[in-house]
């Protein structure tokens, strides 16, 4: 038997760990600084919880787990198809983003929160995706949200966040926003009110399938091409204009919902001008969707801006936006939510691409103490004591080996510092300390080691 | 539809993540001083990497994955009670615990890796479990191992490392240990040389079952009642002698794998004892057994100390021992580990029993800034930039809600300071800090608040 994972998991050595933590550090590092609070929520959660939420494509792509017990036991006998048996024995599932848990969160533990509730979350998903280059079925989310609070102050509050984030980072990012409420005015200019969830995730699919792409999709919801058409001048206008000139069009005098739209575009534009410098370009972009369906007011799409630096990475790094009402689904209606989601695997490659990862995070054992065999090895336990009493990570090689290959295991561990304490140290109370780079030893005594250690 | 999670699964709120964390982190800066270094694996294995590792209970126990699309396809007509069924439409599991994937890691990369391969390994498991008081369907496992090296060094540093932790968390533990080649002797003695493990599991029922309990399970096992008292007897004489006085009996002298034991066992007492003060007692228990079927050498059990301390908890809290062979079963014989295991649950119920989790962890934000309105909450945005740079974790409240409202919720989050800037604090550049435990109101300017803030 050779032993191997799940297609599109993966493991992580402790090279990857501590470039994963890196990112993961920096990112809770400023939500906290922000007023944002962890929780986290189980890996499983009932299977109706999630089911309906993410569409029928996400249905399918729901992870369930199997039972326990006799799980085919009263099961009526013609059930036999996947998909009526699947609710009979399944009723747990694997959690597919953060956003859904926490909205069920939320309600469950609704009088244990203080609203405003800023809260943090880092937690992996699970996908039944077709595993692609970059694309997982378990990975790690990173979100940020506020809930009970419909201020756009904290819209801008996230885009300070993903402009700290991605600063820190050195990651030079565009941040585009747009608002769902445009768009829901563009649904109205063409004579389809009702059907903006339905654009929104076609014109999402722009960059892969093009126009002629989103023209088929439309038309197999019924928007016939003249409506495309309208849509797609709609788009081109708002992509050609400013804010500016889109508030003093016609769209703007009448209709309602999308001058709302342009207001708040407006206002996070104007105070985020005001007040800060920004690292990261803000961008308007009217043509911006985002593919979920339950966004209702700002929205958020994060891109590493190519123009600045060398790299190829086209796809999202840091998404979100404004839901009115996600709540609502599990019975607390009318309070409003805003978050964004860092893509950690994303960033990962984004940072190993521009060789960004700083070099002093591949930190490990500062010393290894050289075994010379059980009495000198005794003897190295009490010089171990001392170096970590003294906060210096330190390790004695276990085995008496040859001192070649202890060398070596400091080489590939990237220990920077070798201690030999043979029987001559032992009788004059000394220990010979040799830094790897250079090869160069030296004698000093034990605290004398500690000193220079605790020093560099 | 009111919202829940699955039974035995938890969402764990700020105020508990905040403790968790502390447990944590107190965990992985020990385990990082010592040289250990972290890795993750999936969330996910392949079914067949977990059957058959647990015993048949386990196996029960094991989460199954269904598989993805339609997975009654092709199933042969008559595959319709659960556990033929199963072979067919699972093929992905959750993990059961940390040990078996860390073995399967190590084969898998034994190319990559540098032995002895120190690691440590914090991530949830998931067991089909009865949820009962204290045990639960997701839990964290918090190991450190060392494989490729059998020197008891090993055994040593890991005691070490339970013993600092439990010296940092102010828990006094006793660490049990045993040694299985002590058992293997017992077998051997009552004519069972090939039972040692059966024989270990029923043992380690003592605190459940009782010694009658263990002769009926012994019992139906086909050891009878004259084997049963020998057995008896034998623990008994174990546990009323010190371990020197082992050494000098017949069994030492006949029995080589008995003798082993003893000697391993003398060692460890031996170099712990001239070295070190250990804060915690550490116990020979020659009626100490595990119930995992993989260890052959050393056994460790860590329990609170209830004669030092106040608490009723008797379960342990930390457990593990030396396995010879465990990746043999995925293709890499004769590599020999040690490990240990931290239960950070039960380990958290203890210091909430003790009340010994420290006070300054559940910090939060520092300072909230109050919102008298969209013109002063622009303004405060420009003072929660300073405060940021400056790296203190401050918030502005994100609606102008009236006052009192406001202060409520800096309250309910412990939130120390709060700063208010009004009109007439604009007008005159400065501002209002209120220290909410005083109710104190200071005027000052915004610099002056950071030197402050940073001061104290």
């Amino acid at each position: 038997m050779k032993p191997s994972i799940p297609k599109g998991t993966r493991d992580f050595s402790p090279q990857e760990m501590v470039k994963r933590n890196y990112i993961f550090d920096t990112i809770r590092k400023v939500y906290q600084s922000y007023g944002y609070q962890p929780i986290e929520t189980p890996a499983m959660e009932n299977l109706e919880t999630l089911m309906g939420k993410y569409g029928d494509e996400g249905d399918r792509l729901i992870f369930k787990i199997l039972n326990s017990g006799d799980f085919m036991d009263g099961i009526p006998p013609n059930t036999l198809d996947s998909k009526s048996l699947t609710k009979h024995i399944s009723e747990k599932a694997l959690r597919y983003d953060l956003t859904v848990p926490f909205a069920r969160y939320v309600v469950q533990h609704r009088n244990d929160i203080t609203f405003p509730f800023k809260r943090y979350q880092i937690q992996p998903v699970w996908r039944a995706d077709r595993p692609q280059k970059g694309r997982y079925r378990e990975f790690y989310q990173c979100d940020a949200d506020v809930i009970g609070s419909d201020s756009l102050l904290n819209e801008i509050e996230l885009i300070q966040i993903i402009d700290e984030v991605f600063t820190k980072l050195e990651i030079p990012v565009i941040i585009k926003i747009n608002n769902r409420k445009i768009l829901q005015g563009f649904a109205e200019m063409i004579g389809e009110p009702n059907r903006m969830i339905d654009i929104a995730m076609a014109i999402d699919k722009m960059d892969k399938i093009g126009w002629d792409g989103i023209r088929k999709e439309l038309a197999g919801m019924g928007i016939n091409d003249s409506q495309a058409e309208q849509l797609r001048l709609l788009l081109l206008s708002g992509i050609n204009l400013n804010i500016e000139s889109l508030k003093n069009s016609q769209y703007y005098a009448n209709h309602k919902e999308f001058a709302k739209g342009i207001d708040e575009i407006v206002f996070i534009f104007n105070t985020c001008s005001s007040l800060f410098t920004l690292h990261s370009s803000l961008a308007f972009d009217v043509s911006l969707a985002r593919g979920l369906n339950y966004y209702t007011g700002t929205i958020i799409e994060v891109k590493v801006d190519t123009s600045k630096c060398a790299s190829q990475f086209t796809s999202s790094i840091c998404g979100g936006g404004r839901y009115d009402d996600l709540t609502g689904i599990f019975g607390l209606p009318d309070v409003s939510g805003v978050g964004i989601s860092f893509g950690a695997d994303r960033i990962y490659d984004v940072l190993e691409e521009l060789n960004k990862f700083p070099n002093d995070i591949v930190a490990s054992t500062k010393v290894l103490l050289i075994n010379f065999g059980e009495k000198e090895a005794i003897y190295c336990l009490q010089v171990l004591r001392d170096l970590h009493v003294a906060g210096i990570s330190a390790e004695l090689y276990p085995d008496a080996k040859k001192i070649n290959k202890q060398f070596e295991y400091a080489d590939k561990r990237n220990i920077p510092y070798v201690v030999l304490i043979g029987q001559d140290e032992i009788n004059k109370g000394v220990l010979k300390l040799r830094t790897m780079a250079s090869k160069e030893e030296k004698e000093m005594s034990s605290s004398e080691l500690i000193k220079y250690l605790t020093s560099i």
